[in-house]
């Protein structure tokens, strides 16, 4: 089929934005032509040097000029300052997305400074690694992974359908779900478990003298699992955990009340009750597997 | 060399006894003779159909008799028992090991029992995978993974000795510690990551409706590492925490203290202590893979 953009302005093409322009490079059918904007020369100077986009600028103003998709792919911290910036600049009848991993809290923000002609149909890719900038990204990221759809209401209906379509296009099954039904999905799946793997290491950080370096030097694979989930970068979680501080926060109370009850259950040597809550968590692990997303 | 040992006698030919199995099958000088005891008769025609041993018995007694080196791979709740009944049957002058992921509990009860002509060194190999049975045995599960040595006061050095040297040739690294330092250790980098990865999918089995299997069906990688944890066999988790329980319950403790503090940072949303928090995270992810053991 023929492209579904004319021209499309990744702005930050880091670990998902250059993702984006390699799957775009590939395949031809998302984009004619292809824009990359960030603020820092580096980032451009390797953006061109792997040839991932026709056009490489830090001009936000001169990047998204022509664009009819802009895809804002900036850490959640910069997502709402930059989106204002790039509106200013759009022309009418563009479409505007962005792919960061909260919405509850930046959602209404945006679209309170919405002009009419542009639509805003912002996205939650669920992929990702652990590595980040323009070298980590991958064509196939997306591949069989889900990727929510997150319109205010009101979008037009066109708009949707277009942005499903591109993200059809690289590979994702996609689904339209709210603000705060994908924030809660999100805090349980994902913030909560990195907030309690960096829980965990900073709980073994400050252990005393030889039990911590032992702790270190024995580290068995449960442990070594979780460092993996706390590797991922500082400044891009604190955004996260900050942006959907409320959601989070009720989540990780839920998980406690249920932290109470295993240790009472334990306290108490309760075998059945420590039994019954064990295979609760195979049996979780099960259906993922036949979700086949494990 | 020659054999560190004549016969050797294998109780429970599980994951970790199986991988001893084929690791002296393969390698011919931890011991001349194999013998695979265990109560299940589909266990033991399974370990003869594979080849693991050259006598298969259900009897304890006749599998013990002639060993030199007796070693229970049994599940922790099952190793005092089976302790005192290869006790009753081993030879004078016989060396008598378990390997138990759980020991403060365990050790005492077991040296109470012990006739002065046989010595006991108990180890904990800090290898394994979420598989059990005599199919999931590796000869190379012990490489380059540390070994755990944790004797009774008053052991012989000799007997000490000769069960790391025979764990050296498995491929591990040996280590001598305590019974409470084994425990501090483990209850840190293994039995309380694991009894959150099961917690945090009794939480999520929790939810209600649509929630709950959205959820599952949207997973993000976070949340598959902590399910792949806790996809381990729960009367073995059940065992080792009932086993390790005060020293797990006072590192929970510890944990629970982390979580209040970046709970209290996220609530009053002081991105600096927020910051610092994470970055000690990634920092013990820094020294894990610095120990080579990532
Ligand atoms: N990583 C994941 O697993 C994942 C999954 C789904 C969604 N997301 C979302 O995707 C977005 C990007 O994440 P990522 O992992 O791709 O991060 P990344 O690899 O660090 O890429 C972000 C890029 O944006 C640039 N940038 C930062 N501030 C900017 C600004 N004010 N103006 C222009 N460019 C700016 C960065 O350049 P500098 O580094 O030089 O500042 C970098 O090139 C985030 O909103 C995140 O929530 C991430
Ligand atoms: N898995 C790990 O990651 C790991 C790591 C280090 C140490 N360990 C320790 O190694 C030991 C064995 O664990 P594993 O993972 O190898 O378990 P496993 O694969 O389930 O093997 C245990 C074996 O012992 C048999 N068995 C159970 N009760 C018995 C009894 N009373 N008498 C004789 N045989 C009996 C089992 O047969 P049935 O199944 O038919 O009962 C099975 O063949 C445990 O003490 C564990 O703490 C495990």
């Amino acid at each position: 089929g023929p492209p579904l953009f004319g021209t499309m302005a990744i702005i930050g093409p880091g670990l998902i934005g250059s993702s984006l322009l390699r799957r775009a490079r590939t395949s031809g059918w998302l984009a004619e032509k292809l824009v990359a904007i960030d603020h820092a020369p580096q980032v451009l100077a390797r953006v061109r040097e792997l040839g991932l986009a026709d056009m490489v600028t830090s001009s936000l103003a001169e990047g998204v000029r022509e664009a009819d998709l802009v895809i804002l792919c900036v850490p959640v911290g910069a997502v709402r300052e930059t989106a204002l910036a790039a509106i200013a600049h759009m022309k009418p009848g563009a479409l505007l997305s962005d792919v960061a991993s909260v919405r509850t809290t930046l959602g209404p923000e945006i679209t309170a400074h919405l002009p009419p002609d542009i639509a805003y149909v912002p996205v939650h890719p669920m992929a990702g690694t652990e590595h980040s900038g323009p070298d980590a990204g991958l064509a196939d990221l997306f591949e069989n992974r889900w990727c929510l759809v997150v319109p205010p209401e009101g979008t037009p209906a066109e708009a949707i359908r277009k942005v499903e379509a591109f993200w059809q296009r690289c590979g994702a099954r996609t689904r339209e779900v709210t603000d705060s039904y994908h924030d809660q999905i999100c805090a349980m799946v994902s913030h909560l478990p990195h907030f309690l793997a960096f829980t965990i290491c900073e709980t073994a950080d400050r252990l005393s003298g030889d039990l911590r370096s032992d702790v270190l030097e024995f580290a068995a694979s449960g442990f070594r699992d979780f460092t993996r989930i706390a590797a991922s970068d500082p400044v891009m979680w604190r955004d996260i955990f900050l942006a959907n501080r409320d959601i989070l926060l009720a989540t990780l109370e839920r998980f406690q009340t249920e932290v109470d009850k295993m240790a009472t259950a334990l306290r108490e040597e309760d075998e059945q009750a420590i039994m019954t809550r064990l295979e609760h968590g195979r049996h979780i692990r099960k259906s993922l597997i036949a979700n086949r997303q494990a």
